[in-house]
């Protein structure tokens, strides 16, 4: 069949719309019409050459939401008509990982996701001329329709807005997940939260779910502050406006440290203050930004040896067929907001507006509405 | 009174055995004839002068076991003729920190146990002509009669021998402890030790103890195998005798990463070398030794975002009023084995000698009986 298609053609370059070819689903595989995708900062890292492992032309696009139009040979799981949410972390239930309960990594087709093409080893996509594209992250939502493999979706309720819901295919989840599967925050915790864009935002209320008593938001953009305090924060600190040293303003303020603090900045420097931020003896400190290719983050042994941990996040911890359902469910219900994140509703034709929006942070998330 | 002591005069100098005067508990103190001690490298890194705090004439030493002789107004827990061991991390049961599950690091006698005297903020130590001599650790095991604060003594069984169970004072705490209690190692688990000394076979002893399916020592030394194997180590990697990446080999030996590691050598590569051989998703790695002054671990935060997480440890995360005397139930049980780690006995006025032999490698522990 053919499809319209955002195609990233080479690093550094607008993105093309353009008639592209896609294949049918295969055996294990679900064709599905993308309803709506966020634009996230994952993409725009590849789209700018800056991913080492990026590698063109692709479909990229990993936040979306859709309905199954066909299955292949042997999926029990969906069938057409289901409203699914693409996961670019699978659940097999299967593998070592799926089996061990410390971790979502589920690596049943890492290697070919990481190849940019399907776990036979082929791209569904290609070009009018018969070019091959590649798929990104195992799902291309920034194509109308896309095939990925029934593992890799999550079935939801059909009542649900795909322009909402899509973002729960990774901010919402990344940042809730943090809070609620990787720190396992409890009732009364006192929490700092690096950087207040969606990530943030969204660690924010899953702190508030989780019943944190101090939300500490800290960021060096004071218009952050109205929707980070909507969200849930308690405290906000910008670093610019503390005289002296952030890490000791940030553990007076919490009576003593975090007892889990979150970067959501990428910036390894800001990684370091939110470790040792964290409350002697027990304060826990979650990386879930992406650092740039080859930074390092470090402290003093110290820091651990009187009681620190430090862990990351992907995908929140989540289990994304098990997780994603309940998360759709949580803000259905209203226990979560996504409507006030999603700043900018566009047209496919208007996506490279969306990454310059982006750019020039006039957005918290723009939604691509097909 | 008066009682014998090896007093550390100054930095970097042998230390001196002398009389000294001891004045006699004060409310909530307890006067302690001490037995046996042992010598441990955090001694001989304060003594040589490397230890930022550390401050002179003092009484070292923190790994003794001995016997009540006199308690002061107050104490209720311990009466003349008990048993016990000193606790360098007290366990006052009603601070902030004894009150959180996760931690040990009871902060009651901090302040004035970081400065080398008692609670009420003196010395009970001095020399013959009146000049103060500072505590260490809140111990001063090296003095043959000593005085601590109630809730700094472990009160433990009187059948077990002083020069053995001395050493549950620090080494076998801190490295038994760090497998139950700060790692909580399953049974079946497949881990990784760096470095083979006291510390690092404690560690072997705890793993085995916890039921580990995989123990694998690391050291420069092929001396450390005959007893590293005995204590329960089943694979030796000489990193000398690795062709190419230590981390990449440590992985493909335990079939894709150590579910624990444990850092026992206080070097912040290895350090780094033990997060990065932990196994992707799951793996915990735990920093056990004392990096010299200002060192600083580091890694890419991708090994986090993976799902591995660093950790430290101090005394093993164990509650030592509550904790140290079940370990001399498991030594006096046989459940843990001290004997073959004691491989020295010495006098006090062969104790500077005993140091001489840590710094030679030549012994795993010395102990001095009074
Ligand atoms: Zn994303
Ligand atoms: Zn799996
Ligand atoms: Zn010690
Ligand atoms: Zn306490």
């Amino acid at each position: 069949m053919r499809t319209t298609a955002a195609v990233a053609l080479e690093a550094g370059k607008p993105m093309e719309i353009m008639e592209v070819n896609l294949d049918g689903p295969k055996a294990g595989e679900v064709l599905v019409e993308i309803k709506a995708t966020g634009l996230c900062h994952t993409d725009d890292f590849t789209l700018s050459g800056a991913d080492p492992e990026g590698a063109f032309p692709a479909i990229l696009g990993h936040e979306g939401a859709g309905v199954v139009v066909e299955v292949g040979p042997g999926v029990t799981s969906l069938e057409p008509g289901d409203h699914v949410i693409p996961l670019y972390t699978p659940e097999c239930r299967e593998c070592d990982y799926c089996l061990n309960p410390k971790t979502n990594l589920c690596q049943a087709v890492r290697a070919t996701q990481g190849q940019g093409v399907m776990p036979d080893g082929t791209s569904r996509f290609s070009m009018l001329d018969g070019t091959p594209i590649l798929h990104y992250m195992g799902c291309s939502t920034f194509s109308n329709h896309t095939v990925l493999p029934e593992i890799a979706l999550a079935k939801v309720r059909k009542d649900a807005p795909f322009d909402k819901i899509c973002y729960i295919g990774c901010g919402v989840t990344t940042g809730i997940g943090a809070v609620i599967n990787t720190a396992k925050v409890e009732l009364g915790s006192r929490c700092v939260v690096f950087g207040l864009g969606g990530i943030g935002l969204n660690v924010i209320q899953g702190l508030r779910m989780a019943g944190a008593d101090q939300i500490v938001g800290v960021d060096l953009n004071p218009s952050k502050v109205e929707m980070a305090t909507r969200f849930g924060m308690t405290d906000f600190v910008n670093p610019n406006d503390v005289d002296g040293d952030l890490v000791g303003h940030l553990v007076e303020l919490t009576g003593g440290g975090a007892d889990y603090s979150f970067d959501a900045t990428g910036n390894v420097k800001v990684m370091r203050d939110a470790l040792e931020c964290a409350h002697k003896g027990w304060g826990e400190s979650i990386i879930i930004g992406v650092a740039p290719a080859g930074a390092e983050i470090s402290t003093r042994p110290f820091q651990l040896v009187t009681g620190r941990v430090w862990k990351g996040t992907a995908f929140g911890g989540a289990r994304g067929r098990t997780d994603v359902p309940k998360i759709v469910d949580w803000y259905m219900q209203g226990k979560i907001e996504i409507d006030p994140m999603i700043t900018h509703t566009l047209k496919l034709d208007e996506i490279n507006k969306g990454f310059e929006m982006m750019h020039a942070g006039e957005s918290i998330r723009s939604v691509v509405v097909y």
